[in-house]
């Protein structure tokens, strides 16, 4: 059943790096949540959101550097073309 | 202290409606960190991470939305110019 | 037939930073057509046209700035709610 | 002194694209200052140019996915990692 389920090994460093973004993530998610319960005034909430959005696209950055630097250019070199064109299709997506 | 935090009533729908999507994303995203503790593919990672950037973008435009026909429209009618400048201020953040 | 086409009057200052602008874009777009012709290579293209956007979306503030300072504003002093929805569609497509 | 500029040579249909792309959005800007000229409404104005940064942001995911798959692959098939490294740098700049 998992067999269609593709994995990849990170490096304690980058891994614990990707795990620490999500959790401040999470929290600031929390922190949103928190001020629309406490009736805060939209444009604070705005702002927060915001913030929000810009740390997800650093974590995206940081995770598409780490893919093309490991997984792309390993497969390139293995003469599996099949990598690239799943890039090209995952950056189309990203720059939407 | 807490005098310069501007608040906002919202109408019950629209509270829940805010609080149901900010639940989903913080779903999300514990969802995203679970992936990276699986060590998912990098590519269906970043797949996740961009429906959460969508699922934020709704959430801005959804509160933007509200806060321009409620806020902005009494606080121009009202004679307060302030609201036009804090908007315009606001939109220069979201379209950066 | 011309009748439904709406207009606004600008200030000569105003008007005169848009053209000027635009002027400078269309020159952008130029410079990258003379790039692919002179077979540049990817990146530099690729990077001359990410200041363009960036000049276009500065343009969209400017001009969204201006829109929402006089017509939306004045139109809400004289009771018309139209021009409130139809900046909250506009911003639906800016925030796309 | 011209030897610091890189070159790429396309393939004529590519060129072709890429020209007839450029020529299209180099008359939608055109297009825009005319309406500015003829005091056209900020709305329809500000509709256009989200229309040009479409297709401006069409125009760099196609040579974006040429450039990974010519040049880039290329170069990493080579040993040249320099090209993962400049590729990294570049998508940084577009996810902005």
């Amino acid at each position: 059943m998992n067999e269609t389920v593709k994995h990849k090994h990170r490096e304690s460093n980058e891994y614990t790096d990707l795990i620490n973004r999500l959790s401040r993530i999470e929290g600031q998610v929390r922190g949103v949540k928190k001020m629309v319960e406490e009736e805060r005034y939209c444009v604070d909430i705005l702002t927060q959101v915001s913030a929000i959005q810009s740390a997800l696209n650093s974590f995206n950055k940081v995770l598409l550097t780490s893919h093309i630097k490991s997984c792309v250019t390993e497969d390139i070199k293995q003469g599996n073309e099949a990598a690239v064109d799943e890039l090209c299709a995952t950056l189309q997506k990203l720059m939407k």
